[in-house]
Parts: structure tokens; C-alpha cells; sequence
């Protein structure tokens, strides 16, 4: 279904697609799981990686999950490139699709960037984050990631607490959790949301302690330092006291429910530190491991429907 | 033939040898078109990709390449290595070497590295670029690209037009398609050709005009600003009056007749704007896509040749 | 007997270990030899290369030797990783875990961080270099030239000239060559020397002409210019006097004797370069290109014996 697809953004996924990617990512899931983490399934194709903007965990997902497939990955990072050349972006692409490359994962700083190139090519593009437009495969691992501990989204509550004007992330895991029957609240103080809130059509709260004892999910976002123009965050000490999670507010939560973060956790500002350094039942509530562990798999699920 | 052989300028290639790469270039530009890209004839070989200048299209086309041919490459940027530590390159060589690896692809900016390099060690070297002075691998993939669309060199009329004083492709295919029975003529204003302007035996002309109906191939150069010391290269102006490709040139150009450059294209300088987005009869004219294609099959020829 | 271990020190390998790996390093030593350097053994398993120091040997020398193991290995340099976003090394441990990962290989600036690293994760970590304390697999690669010259290590002589202080190389070779049986003569003047000098238990002598008529092996370290805070060192002058091998020296070292150096060398300063470029029996002396030779198959050894 997804053949030859790029995945952009959430908006043009369609939920029979998004179910197909869940229940791919079970059996790749198990693949990192066995002695031998590797399938022939891609053996002969050429994907790249092309990243305007360092990145670790990305990156290296998508080059585990090529690699775990078998296929061939280049790294084509930008700062070693022609591009010092003075080439275009364009010219770049054309470059390496004329090397028959048969998937390109992008990031890029600007927005909307990787949906024009998308435009432009003619192979399958994976948006691996452009700027503070959309991250997919972010919210698709999420996503996954509620399902394997809920199975079911119906009726679920999320939040989503944080930085939500500079997070792609924010953006993308609204849409999809939306999309896909969960009830979702956005938690940030107005210097932290978007002009455009009613694109959301969530209810909005200013403080986590408002859904902390009602959600299954409470979604941190990574303060996106790197992407403010200005010093429009609130300071460390205002975080803390409106949108942090502590050990006081874990232990508040309802039985089952999950904390989850993007990555990488600023300690001490989203998260403290006592809580991502718990142990027992209330480190049981953090996923944001297993967010890592299921992205891995949720991509080679995506380079093998959009490939083989 | 090419067993074991260095791949460092065109003169030490025979014009047996060159036909024998050309024809092997076939049966490896079809791999690529496979839905399988893979062919496992070098397994178990060790290819090290030495770059001592920043590059894309070169190091990755070579990277593939090996890839495709199932060798291990590894990618040995000189930014990155022990070189910071003082090292000298001839050192970091008997350090790889004793790494049992199998053949080097070397990219140097100055003129004469490579083959001093191939010299020194014990295995196949091939000369992906250095300084002014000779890129055997672009003169081979531009070669097959001709093959490709003329199928004979006999009486074939090539222009090569731009930067000869600081272009190592200049030297190399100036070289290599007078060595094929191509008939070359330069067009360049004097500030832009060397002293030794005797040693390429060929006419010059001043102005591209004086060559765009005649030519079969115009293979525009890149302008090297990288490499120009002083600021003695024609105004932006200047250089589009008398040597740049625009859509009334092309349009003049006879029917059959091919646009060639080595990419990456300063757009607006060799080739405008305009001509570089053509599409339909006029685009075709444009070969500069297949030149990167056919530049990953060359290199598996060439791998494949001198280490199979 | 290895089987999950992490290879952080010296002092943490018993006798038994190190045969049981030297033994198993002959093997490996012959596959680099064939004419397909590649066996299936880990096809499956994913490796790290954790870098945060530039290095060209120690990394390259582990990538190839997965590479050889058919495992996949992916390089994480620190500087393109989001650590520049201010992430710990300990999250970004997390992150790299829980893609499932087999093996990490680290090297860091920091004495004492690689140890820190193994205990703080479930999987083996094998430290290829921190800070001034230790360099295990450099030793077991040096100890392994040892061993295919003299087969036997009882009764040798060895004599470790030069940069004891800030060696880590000095470290753990001291410690293995006297674990093995080996008598270990330091050469420096106390301001190369450390404090606790007590530590090593061996005889200190301050002229490499001490030695030099007597000693099996001649161990000349690299002067670690980058590691030291002061300028403590001695000038060039008075190196080359009482430390540096010239070819007057070498001549005067026993039959079957060698000289051997961690690379990359300052030459003019531990070796001239008459030694370094001398040919015939003087060059037969010198073990330097075996031992990275060696190293391949010293690391190939550890990770299949770690892995599988």
C-alpha cells in the first residue's frame, strides 16, 4: 500500500496506512531482538541519508534499520559536501538520484523543505525532520509505542506538555494521535504555542499538574533551545514550575500510564533529574527507551513497505 | 588487462585498455538498473576511500560503486584522521596499507600527490582528482558517455569550453578524446589557458560561438574559483558573452549534438539558468545526469578490473 | 571464555584470557591474508565506534576488522552527534543501547570514562583509548608482534623509552608485558616520568644507550605533545640525545632484536628519519607496519571471541 510512497507528513497518511506500518513494525521489532539482526529483504538497494542538521538518534535509526534490511546506506552529510561548492540543493539531489538511489531520508533546518524536494524527485522521500514543520516517523514510533502498552487508542487521553511553537515533533504527534481516536490536550504556556492554535482543535491547559493525574499519556517535549529566534522560553526555574515532570507529579499519575520524550532529555529542565534516574515501578512508567527501541523497527518497517 | 594496475593519468592508459573499460561499463551500468543493484564479484575486498579535498559526487560515486560490487569501503577523510596529529601522509599510507587493504582511491589538491603516492606503495591506486593536474575516472565516464550516444569517436568534433588552466578534467579529457581519434578544439580567452598551450596540440578559439554549430560536443568546464589564486577569471558578464551556454546557443547547436559538464554547474556562469531547466528536445541535449550515472558504472568497471 | 566481557584494562584479563585471545588472533591473521577477507561470524551483530577523540588507526582498524567479521558497525564521531545539543554521554549511551546494539568500542579524552561507561551498561565495551590511563587492545596487538617474533616471552628483555607519563599506550603495555613473564626496563627523565612510579615496580633508566645493546624489544612511545598541559617535555635536541633511536643506535641492538612504536611517529624526534626510511636488515628490526597489521587481527579476535 505504501509502494514507492514518500511519507511526508502525517497529514497525507491515511489511517489503513498507518495501521499497515504498526503491524509491519511487530515483526521487525523482533528482528533486533534475535541473535542474527538482519533480513536480506533489501539486499541491492541504495538508500541515502541526507542531513542539513547533526543529528544522532535519527540518523543512526534509519542507517540500523537500512543496514538490518541488508540494503546499502550512504551518509551524506551536508557540512562534508559539494555543497561548499556552492551546488544547490537541487543539483545535489539530482546528483545522487542519478546514481539510482532507490529512497532518500532527508532532514533539514527549514521547514516545508523535504515536502518540495519530495515535489521535485521522483523516488520515495522519508522527512527524517524539517525544521519546525513535521517529523513522521517521530510520531509514528510514538504511536507504536502507546500501542504496545495500551494495544487499543480508543479513549486514551494524552498531553503534550511543552515547547509546542518549535517542535515538529509536537506537530506531527498531534496530527497522527488525533488521527488514530486519541484525545489529546496541549500543555504549554501561550509564549509556548503557536498563533494558530485552533489548527490544533485541543483544549489547552497551562499547567502539567491540570492532567497529570488524568492522562495515560504525558508527552515532554524537548525544549527546542536551538530553534529560538528569541529568549521567549520561560526561565529553568518557571519550567519547573508549571510544565516539569518531578517525582512528586510521577507518583501522581494513575496507574498505567506512560511518560515519553522525544530525546535528547534536557535533565533537570523537562525532566529532573531524580526521575530519569528512578528505578522500579516508577522508571517503569518512562518509555522513552523503548521510543528508541521501536523506532528502529517502526523504519525498517517503512524502508520495506515503501521499497520491496 | 588492468590487473593490478594504478589508474593515475590518461597517457599511462593504452587504447586497449581504455576499450576494455568502456565495454565492461555496459554489463555494470545494467546493474544498476536492476531491482537487485549487487553483484558479488569483489566480497571480501577492502577499498579505502582517501579524501584530502571535500567532495560529493566523486567519493560518493565511488563509494556505490564498491558497494555495488559488494567490497567493504571505508571512508578516510584526512579532517577527521590522526593527520591533525602531524601525521604525513605517507605514514597514514603504510598505515592503511598494513591493513591488508586492496586498492585506494586518492583525491589530493596537489597536482602530482597521487602519482607519487602510486609510486610508493605496493597496490592499486586510482586517482580521483588531484589539483590541475589529471581525473583519469571523469575522462573515462565522459568518454563512455559519448560511446553511449555516437557510438563511433571517429570524426567526432568536441569543444571543450571554460577554465582550461585550472581544471584537471580539461587535462584529462582533452587527453583522452584525442587519444580515442576525437577531434578536440578549446575555446578560452587567454587568461584562462596555460603557458603550455603547445603541449594539447589542438586549435583554440576565443568565443563559444565559433564552435556551436560544428560540434557534436560541447563539454562546458566547471569554473574553478576554489582553485584560482588571483581574481584573473573573466567578469560574470564577460564570461556569458563569450563562453557561456545559454537557450539561443543551444538552439543552434546540430541536430544529435550533446551538452556535457562535470558538475557541479555554477548556474547563471557556463550554463544559464534557463537551459539548466529545459525540458523536452532541448533538454535531451543535456547529458549531465548521465554523466553521473554512467560515472558509477565506469568506477565499477574499473573496481572490478583491476582487483577481480 | 570472553564471551560478553568488556576489555577496559589490562589488570582485568587474566594470563588465560590473553593466550586464549593471542591464539585465537592467528586465525584472524590469516583471513586478512586470503584472497576474500571476510568470514560470516558476526553477519547480524551491530557495532559501535563511539569516538570522542579524532583518530585514523584505532577506528579505522576496528571498522575493518568488523567489517571483516561481516558484522555491521556504524561510526559515531562525537562532533557530528547531538551532543553538540548538550546531551550527556550517558543518554546518548542509552540512546545507541536501545537500537539494540552488541558492542561498543569508545575511546575519550578522559581517563577513567570508558571503565565508568562499562559499568553504567549491560552490554561489552571495549576501550580503544582514554585519556592517559589505558590502551588494552593496543597492548594485546603488542604483545602479539612479540609473540610471532620469539614465540616465547619468558627471558625477554624489553625497554619502554620515552613519554611514560602521558601514555596510555606506556600503561598498558608495562602491565602486560610483566603479566606475560616479560622483564620491563622504563627509559626517561623524571620529567617524563609519573609520581607514583612505585606502581610499575620496574628498573628506570634515564639513556635509551642503557638499553640498547641488551634489550629484545625497544619500545619507543609517541611523544603525546597533544596531552600535555605545560610544556614539560624535553626539547628536541635533548630527546634525540638520551631517547631517540637513530640509525647509530639500531645498529648496536642485539641479533633478532626489534623496535617497535604505536604510530603515528614524530619522526626526527623517538625515530630519525634515516631509521624510518632504512631498507634491508636495519628496516627488518622495525615492527611498526606489523603491528597495525597485527591489530586487525588482534580486534577481530576480541570481538569474535566477545560476540559469538
Amino acid at each position: 500500500m505504501l509502494s514507492k510512497k514518500s511519507i511526508i507528513d502525517i497529514d497525507s497518511l491515511t489511517v489503513e496506512e498507518v495501521s499497515q506500518i504498526l503491524e509491519r513494525t511487530d515483526s521487525f521489532l523482533e528482528v533486533s531482538k534475535r541473535d542474527v539482526k538482519k533480513v536480506p529483504a533489501l539486499r541491492g538497494k541504495t538508500i541515502v541519508n541526507l542531513f542539513f542538521e547533526p543529528s544522532t538518534r535519527t540518523k543512526t535509526s534509519f542507517e540500523i534499520a537500512a543496514k538490518r534490511l541488508s540494503a546499502d546506506i550512504i551518509n551524506f552529510s551536508a557540512s562534508t559536501s559539494s555543497l561548499k561548492k556552492g551546488e544547490s540543493i537541487f543539483d545535489t539531489l539530482k546528483t545522487i538520484l542519478a546514481m539510482s538511489v532507490d529512497l532518500i531520508v532527508v532532514r533539514h533546518n527549514c521547514s516545508g523543505t523535504v515536502k518540495l524536494i519530495s515535489k521535485t524527485i521522483d523516488i520515495p522521500v522519508i522527512n527524517a525532520g524539517d525544521g519546525k514543520y513535521q517529523h513522521p516517523t517521530q510520531a509514528l514510533l510514538d504511536l507504536y509505542t502507546i500501542k504496545k502498552r495500551f494495544n487499543d487508542f480508543n479513549g486514551l487521553k494524552a498531553a503534550v506538555v511543552g515547547d509546542i511553537v518549535n517542535s515538529r515533533v509536537a506537530r506531527s504527534d498531534i496530527e497522527l494521535f488525533k488521527k488514530m481516536g486519541i484525545d489529546v490536550t496541549i500543555v504549554a504556556p501561550s509564549m509556548l504555542l503557536p498563533d494558530n492554535m485552533d489548527y490544533y482543535g485541543t483544549e489547552v491547559k497551562n499547567c502539567i499538574d491540570d492532567v497529570i493525574e488524568d492522562a495515560d499519556i504525558i508527552y515532554m517535549l524537548r525544549m527546542q533551545f536551538e530553534r529560538q529566534d528569541r529568549k521567549i522560553y520561560p526561565s529553568v526555574r518557571e519550567y519547573n514550575k508549571f510544565l516539569g515532570l518531578n517525582t512528586g507529579r510521577l507518583k501522581k499519575m494513575k496507574q498505567g500510564s506512560i511518560v515519553m520524550h522525544p530525546g535528547p532529555v534536557n535533565r533537570g529542565i523537562e525532566i529532573s533529574e531524580e526521575v530519569m534516574n528512578a528505578s522500579g515501578e516508577l522508571a517503569g512508567k518512562l518509555e522513552i527507551e523503548n521510543q528508541v527501541t521501536n523506532g528502529v523497527a517502526v523504519r525498517m518497517a517503512l524502508l520495506y513497505l515503501i521499497l520491496s
